[in-house]
């Protein structure tokens, strides 16, 4: 007997996913300063040419190119000063430069009229009311075009495009006071398990239920909502019930197992008879047990129920769901990797990838980082609390050994 | 005239300023639903065993080691099965098994008293009322003890360890419902320069402020409070007056500098009349005019003022500072790293540290990444736009030729 005999590889178990996964349909205007993390549901123009007017890049003088011709340290360029840019200052407001006529300027500063570019502050000497220029400039020399930094026009983001810190700025230096965002995804957390209780010490044979915890974590890192449902006893209709409930108040749902073999056949049952499993089994360790349904259009992740596979899980398989389920267009991968060396030899088994959780350890005087296998149960959570990162052993290796290199995926 | 003479590496800079930096030490009880992303401000230990009871990791029978001895697939042990272990039943409630008796147990379930191992389901075959065992089994085998997670009185955590979503988990798993944390920190920003607009669509030669957005977002990633101050007009008094308040008012204090020559200068003149400048520039591009200051016992980090080289900034030397002063006791590099191929060379200077942003290129066939340098200039907001990230050319290297793998961070 074998559950989980159409278990295939992750990679290809999450683009059969991705492929039925469609994104949420509503969106909202909201100020863009609630904006970061939300994904945008408009294309974004340039309203104008950004900044808007010619700026230097450097301190020094503003000054007509041609005044600078053949200027050497031997025979400097003389131009008179006639003033000097304030920065802020409109630059219709600013004198035209005359020949041989020059303004001090500062980075950032606007162009004069008639100046074409700027002479660094380091080939210059200043004298009373004139200023030696060492050296000739081209028009245009340090100096930022009016349309530099955005062109009136420009398409700056698409639609789909999950917003950063610096996006958030440039929102703002384009003009925006609100945006079109998809609304937050709703994920509903069902825990299912005869053996949970929700609050309090555990009474003998009782674990306190911890899932929908690190969950929300998870799930709130992404943007989306997530609204986690009572613990449903190991009980087909019970489950059933729950999980038509969530599936119909959420965006995406995600059940984090019972352990029982009832429980885990009849998420199947239910699955299956409420919508079509796309998914059946992950060939990864931690996290064999991993299904994934449509049901009423909506995406369905059954996560193991062991606190360190359902967290594993989620971030491989769940999380770039819940990406695409929020309007994000293009999926970059998005670990946080940090390079260590193993302290330990890690084995594994071919043909499936192991996911092994790892201590990292600073070598103060070195400042390298090594990485020691930590062999802890994954029903247990400590294992990962005990933990800064993973470590992946790839299908097609039986074990890495000890001393070598490898990346870290921080916890 | 060199002001940055004494700029100094970003890892020395960085280890002088940590080593002025003192935690907050003001702390608060939160509820532990509300404490993702926070700073320990207490050590936690386990006020009991956990899981509390000896559970299966195998989905099998419930045996007596010493009744599978010599069992083997041609002279299996057969054992009468007595029952079915319920997922969350107290043990104490079990049968006691007898010689030669077994109950059905399922992954996680409690283990009946006077059995002390699991066989598992693939290792038997069902009778009516009783089970062929083919293999023996060790005490303890397919177990995990009552204190294989969390033993009563191990520390699980130190004080300063900031919580993820796993630790949250195992918090509510050791009881806790609420917890003593840090409290957030409050970083004052305050934005300078004569030029800077706060709303609207600047008028000619101004641009409008969007360094103290992109600020707020990065803090508030930290788990710290922004607090944005209006714009200070480039003006020695103004500065100093908006400085000793946003530092009385807060716990750190960024300045997004003032990009003309005065508004530097009178930057670091305040800062040395104030309190004491430790760091005076950093040999890194962008970036080099960076300061940091104590004030009256409070770490005050003069950013760059454009836009690439003030988020840099922030990411390579402000958010460990503020990691530190929000208590965070261990700084584990926290890089969001990503493997990719550089698609053209980048140029470099010796002793000097030059970050360089990239567009990452998927290609779509071969899942291969492929970094592409952004040459635009720092003073515009849409070089990190076009960006998906930031290449380090380490200070003892020239140049990163093209088809080599590199690091990309992302932003």
């Amino acid at each position: 007997m074998n559950r989980w005999e159409k278990a295939q590889p992750l990679s290809s178990a999450l683009s059969q996913a991705l492929a039925r996964v469609t994104p949420v349909s509503e969106s909202e205007e909201i100020p863009v300063s609630d904006a970061y993390g939300r994904v945008l549901a408009e294309e974004i123009f340039s309203p104008w040419d950004l900044p808007g007017f010619v700026r230097a890049t450097m301190d020094g003088y503003a000054v007509r190119a041609q005044d600078t011709l053949n200027a050497s340290r031997e025979q400097p360029a003389i131009l008179k000063v006639i003033g000097s840019v304030e920065m802020g200052q409109d630059p219709q407001t600013l004198p035209a430069l005359q020949e041989f006529e020059a303004m001090e300027i500062t980075t950032g500063g606007p162009l004069p009229p008639n100046a074409d570019a700027v002479v660094m502050l380091e080939e210059t000497e200043r004298l009373s009311d004139s200023v030696k220029v060492f050296v000739p400039v081209k028009p245009g020399e340090h100096l930022l075009a009016a349309d530099s930094d955005f062109q009136r026009g420009e398409r700056v983001f698409y639609a789909g495009h999950r917003l950063r810190a610096v996006d958030i700025g440039a929102l703002i230096a384009l003009g925006r006071e609100s945006v079109r965002v998809f609304q937050r995804v709703r994920v509903g957390v069902l825990s299912t398990g005869s053996e949970l209780v929700s609050e309090g010490e555990p009474p003998p044979g009782k674990i306190r239920e911890t899932n929908s915890y690190v969950l929300r974590g998870l799930i709130e890192a992404q943007s989306a909502q997530a609204r986690c449902y009572p613990i449903v006893p190991d009980e087909k209709r019970s489950l059933r019930i729950a999980i038509e409930r969530a599936v119909h108040e959420n965006d995406f749902v995600l059940l984090s197992g019972g352990s029982s073999v009832g429980a885990r056949d009849w998420t199947l049952e239910i699955l299956q008879e409420l919508g079509e499993v796309v998914v059946h089994g992950l060939q990864i360790r931690p996290g064999k047990p991993t299904l994934f349904a449509l049901v009423a259009h909506k995406p369905v992740v059954g996560l193991p129920g062991n606190p360190v596979s359902c967290a594993l899980v989620f971030e491989k398989f769940a999380r770039p769901l819940i990406a695409k389920r929020s309007g994000v267009r293009v999926l970059l991968p998005s670990h946080r990797l940090v390079p260590a060396r193993l302290l330990s030899r890690i084995e594994s088994v071919k043909g499936r990838e192991d996911f092994v959780a790892v201590r990292l350890k600073l070598d103060e005087e070195t400042g390298a980082l090594f990485a020691e296998p930590i062999y802890g149960h994954t029903n247990n959570i400590s294992t990962l609390v005990r933990a800064d990162g993973i470590v992946s052993v790839p299908a097609d290796l039986e074990k890495i050994e000890a001393g070598l290199p490898v990346w870290v995926e921080l916890l």
